[in-house]
């Protein structure tokens, strides 16, 4: 890491527990993806002499120091203030900012009032950072060799100025260039599998190719990263194809790819379309592909049957299949899957069902069960799953498998 | 407030940013709830020197410490030890504990590894408090008056430590007694408007009942609370009793209630049955009632009616009305609840269709128009809502005042 920071979060509202501070994980992955590494994070209260002591105590470890929050119309009073004191600057009125605010409020309808206008009051010894997303500017000071950079807590606005201003300045002080990344999303391999897996190439890769393990509920990202090569896009390139011929089933995407997302591309391409029948996720998978602006292009909707009346009559499940094999079987999963695909009239369908708990299992069948079926005019394959005896945890993994199932067929690999 | 607590959370994932700190905000809620104030919130890295640095700052300015994290049987050997050299101990064998782990990993069809035998060895000076959610004990320090409490970070381990010893021990120890919480559930107020309607009652209730606007998205709730007053419950009640009279119809819930399992309570109550037909929140709505376990008791399912198609095919939408009023309108939403209700044979139904954004706009229906219906046997009532341009928001926003439809229409309310 070339530069150390510091994260500051300010006000109340965190401390009382109502807001969980999503913003200081938000600016850690930016921060790091340039190299930067986090010394703490720390939350205080709308409190002068709490800002004042974080500051000087941050001052003292790290280069940057990021604050958030504090900057509101109403709570204005308290950190602006403190900034003045601990910058031995004041308060003055910047015209720019006000005009700006001043079309901002105005193209939403709304005037003017005391608050807003106390926002165009900023420290003079500041550089402006305009907030083209809300009310309150950014502020970026250097004292001493130190940043300290101040946003509002909303976290779009944040991500805007900091995205717009306060990452390209960093990386144009500090000489950060040529850093590349590339994530890897993968589905199905467990971590410690995976590095398994993977011992080998990661012995062979070429060492200026960082390798970073991300693991969340359900996948496992890989994050590859080059410092300072200007051929780092290529190398990158290099250790990702080697990464597919060991792995290539497992990656479902890239970077800001999600399943949803990967499976609106795929079937964009090739002008299908899908429709869904849901019962133990009951519409999760539906709520995660209509999440995806322009999704009415391919997605024509689905069924919800949580009843097995309602499989039977909504989706065609013969009742005998129920009565033989049970809600929770391969047989009713196909049916499923082929009766909304035909009823619906699309090319590709996806089936859920199983047992999310904690009640409704037996021995044969235990909570986590499931089944998920994916049909298209030429086939129907559908596969059996086995997770916990957690109800929203199960829902969760069920969505993804499935999704993750979908679009193996839909690309027509191999369903592992 | 009585006392002051600093949380401390352990781990490097934090400071890259793969983790969002929501045991803080849980935590942080939790204390509150006590009387108990937080100081600071501190994300450290996995470092001996930065932990034994913090517990020196915290100690000078609270009188309560939680730790959480760094307790895995992976990252065992950097907190345990920076414990010791700080409170001057050494790590000893338990075997309470060990017998403990053993039988809990058993359990799990699992056997003891030398990360999970190093989880028996803990500091010789704390008070072991068993961890029945996972293998890592949590342990209580006392040092100069000051309370240092150290659990994992895996959020229910730390969550059901909490509950068991942590709370109710501090509670002895501090004196706390007699703190009462209600916390009332509203939605379909804005906080500031809210805070106009109860000015009169604010100025007028008991003087012990103290009160918390607490907003979140799409709801607002308020809490009361009486510190050390013997007929707390009481005064609750009574205060809880006016405010009912002034808001009752934005009231939908208590304290850990959901819209969804107000919904089930009533259905149940009720021995009455639901469907849904979703349009544009495409399956959210039903995701969030399968969401309570039991829900199959009254849920048969629902229609993801996303094209036009399958509003007509599948829901019976006349054509006609299609054409000559719009897929989001009153008439739509009303024929698709009744399709859903009649072909689902249910008591009740809901549905909803509009423009979720950011594309699909006019400027007779602008992006984030939403038409809501709930039907019976009995009669069918639509509303138009008017919400914003951001599509996820849209979604959320949508699905609360839906379901806050529909249970207002199970109660026989008025829907305002």
């Amino acid at each position: 890491m070339l530069k150390k920071a510091d994260i500051i979060s300010i006000g109340d509202e965190i401390l009382i527990g109502q807001i969980v501070n999503t913003n200081a994980a938000w600016i850690s992955t930016r921060l790091n993806e340039l190299g930067i590494g986090i010394n703490r994070v720390t939350s205080v209260g709308d409190s002068h002499e709490e800002i004042l002591a974080i500051l000087d105590e941050a001052s003292k470890r790290s280069d940057i120091i990021i604050i958030t929050g504090g900057l509101g119309p109403t709570s204005d009073d308290i950190t602006k203030p403190a900034l003045c004191s601990y910058f031995n600057t004041r308060l003055v009125h910047n015209e720019i900012v006000y005009a700006h605010l001043e079309t901002f409020i105005k193209q939403r309808g709304s005037i003017m009032n005391e608050g807003n206008k106390s926002q165009a009051m900023l420290p003079e010894c500041c550089e402006v950072l305009q907030n083209n997303w809300g009310t309150a500017p950014g502020m970026w000071f250097e004292k001493q060799g130190i940043i300290y950079v101040s946003l509002p807590g909303v976290p779009f606005e944040m991500e805007g100025l900091m995205n717009e201003y306060v990452l390209p300045k960093l990386q144009a002080k500090f000489g950060i260039e040529h850093i590349i990344h590339r994530t890897i999303l993968t589905h199905g391999i467990a971590e410690a599998q995976l590095a398994t897996i993977l011992t080998d190439w990661e012995k062979t890769k070429n060492e200026n190719v960082k390798l970073a393990y991300l693991p969340s509920p359900g996948m496992v990202k890989l994050r590859l990263s080059v410092y300072g090569e200007k051929n780092g896009s290529a190398l990158i390139q290099q250790e990702e194809k080697k990464l597919h011929e060991i792995i290539g089933n497992a990656i479902y995407g890239y970077d800001e790819d999600t399943f949803e997302s990967v499976i609106g591309k795929l079937l964009k391409e090739r002008n299908s379309t899908l429709s869904l029948a849901e019962s133990c996720t009951g519409g999760t998978i539906a709520s995660k592909i209509v999440s995806i602006s322009g999704s009415s292009d391919y997605f024509k909707g689905g069924i919800v049957a949580y009843s097995n009346e309602i499989k039977m009559k909504e989706l065609g499940v013969p009742a005998e299949t129920l009565v033989k094999h049970g809600a929770v079987s391969q047989q009713t999963a196909e049916a499923m899957a082929e009766g909304v695909r035909t009823r619906f009239e699309t090319d590709y369908s996806l089936s859920v069902t199983g047992i999310a708990g904690p009640l409704g299992g037996s021995e044969e069948k235990p909570v986590g069960t499931v089944w998920v079926a994916v049909s298209s005019k030429e086939k129907t394959i559908a596969k059996k799953f086995r997770f916990g005896d957690n109800r929203q945890r199960n829902i969760t993994r069920t969505a993804m498998a499935a999704m993750n199932m979908l679009r193996l067929f839909i690309e027509g690999k191999e369903i592992f």
